[in-house]
């Protein structure tokens, strides 16, 4: 029997479905991604639209998880299903609820691990919780993390996401939700976060963080040479910088070396919270490379107490970004059957 | 057979012994405490003089060890010692080293545990970890931390301590010195720190912080009315500071609040990382009660994103001060038996 596990990633705008097996190979997945239903406009969103969408929504999905069985079983009737792993939004592993989630037009508390559950009553294993939570699993399953006990790793994307790794488990803190290095204060009353909060480190340390430090700095040295300074902020991408960094343009390069700069300070921060073995940086930012690891480092190193120093590898994501979100829900139900062996 | 630990606390000045039952009651104490050795000043202080210093000191120690187990054996003869647990400054938990204590005169890398456990072979368990990380474990085994998976106990002394409590376990990291918390930063750019960093949370938020912070808000404010203005800062203390509260003054109370709002700050900044189910404050700066508890939990409450709020208590520590360093101590022990359960 090879076992296998089912990974689901519900993004705000789509979700992803895969079947992967314990060394982490995508043995399907459902192309294109399934749409994830849409917030209505205001006051459309009342709660029996909320009711209605959920319910549409888990049997829309429950058809596809059936489905992605049968394709692998197709491939290989040995195959046995372990379990549903499931990142999702302001999820609680401890409940298998997604609470609020500001992007979803589910309204509340919605008992999702169950609702799917309830329709896989032959799974041991059907688990949730948010997108870094299960990037971190990921890693450590799958990925760089192999063999670590302690461990970090951040999600630089739009936004900041992270996990945790301490003693072999992810960190869900007492309520289920730990984990959300985004909104630690990097800046006392600095930039304005998505969350309402100043200063988040996810403000300065994410692509959309690396976006304002831009127009932070073509604002400060006025540099109408910088190829930056021809580009509306609706369209600067991470990208945009490292390739302008490339041909050495001098604002390109300062904006990662700032973000460097607040990225290694942080990141010397959860050295002194966790003392981790490593720290795993992922996304888009992160593909900066040198451009961001190297100021990173040397920022981290700077900051450190000196029984620290030269200790804690700063590395990029060994999951590929195409199928890591995949990856990440799915490792969540091998952590689970290791725990229960 | 009555159980007991024996809990040791190894300060710069005095070392702390005492033999603690599981109900956390003292049942012996050295007094005085026994003095630690001093460091010779340079060049005097050579590896041949540490390596004595150590063995006189190790050998002290073992005489006042058997001292104390004969004390109380001579209270109730069917006591039974289940091992040493203790607290020292840069101590390793998975090694069981002191490693380059500045305040200590010992050179390098000590075997201390070993050294130790070589004198009593017939203890099951002699372990060492730093005093703040004791210090939750005593509040985890004897405290108000007892039956908590998550919390997190900050020490507010001379310097700020801090011990991590994650899955009912404390952080140790992957080298065993996890939990500096006192060494994030929070302002940044800020003021010198004891380690040589800049803006840490202990130049803000421990009795040495808030005696900067009076003399920050007399250079500020230039209030020669106010009662802490007649007081030089080699004599300032936290509680001249709370007694001048007491009666009204301005200043004493703005110090209180600023202390706060940067202790509430970064406490929101721990719960973003770990979602503990509360966080103790331990001692002298602790001791001003309300005029540090309230700023702190409003601006707690203020820098945290949404789905943390009205969750996470900050209370007091429930050890005594005068015990506390030997519960902690000896609480290492106890973990260790029912890690071993």
């Amino acid at each position: 029997m090879k076992k296998v596990s089912i990974g689901i990633d519900i993004g705000g705008t789509n979700t992803a479905i895969g079947v992967v097996d314990s060394d982490g190979n995508v043995l399907y997945e459902r192309k294109p991604q399934m749409p994830t239903p849409q917030k209505m406009e205001n006051p459309g969103m009342t709660q029996a639209v909320s009711d209605t969408l959920l319910g549409k929504y888990v049997s829309d999905l429950t058809a596809e998880i059936k489905n992605a069985i049968e394709m692998v079983k197709n491939i290989n009737p040995e195959i046995e299903v372990l379990g549903i792993g499931i990142g999702a939004p302001n999820a609680n592993y401890y409940s298998g609820t997604i609470e609020y989630a500001p992007n979803l037009p589910f309204v509340g508390v919605i008992n999702f691990a169950s609702l799917i559950q309830g329709n896989f009553p032959e799974f041991k294993y059907v688990k949730l919780t948010n997108d870094a939570n299960a990037a971190a699993l990921g890693e450590m399953i799958y990925g760089g993390g192999k063999g670590m006990k302690n461990f970090a790793m951040m999600t630089l994307g739009t936004g900041l996401g992270s996990g945790l790794i301490v003693n072999g488990d992810l960190v869900y803190g007492s309520d289920g939700f730990a984990g959300e290095c985004g909104h630690v204060t990097v800046v006392p009353g600095g930039r304005l976060c998505g969350c309402g909060g100043l200063g988040h480190f996810e403000a300065y340390c994410s692509a959309t963080g690396i976006k304002r430090t831009v127009y932070e700095l073509l604002a400060k040295y006025n540099d109408s040479e910088s190829p930056l300074s021809k580009i509306p902020m609706s369209e600067m991408t991470s990208k945009v910088v490292f390739d302008a960094a490339e041909k050495g343009d001098r604002i390109a390069k300062k904006v990662f070396q700032v973000t460097g700069e607040i990225l290694g300070r942080t990141l010397a921060d959860t050295v002194h919270y966790l003392s981790p073995e490593a720290i795993f940086l992922f996304g888009g930012a992160a593909a900066a490379g040198d451009y961001i690891f190297k100021p990173a480092k040397d920022s981290m190193e700077r900051h450190l107490m000196p029984v620290f120093r030269n200790k804690v590898k700063i590395l990029p994501s060994e999951l590929k970004e195409s199928s890591a979100a995949i990856l990440g829900a799915s490792a969540l139900v091998w952590k689970e059957v290791e725990k229960n062996q």
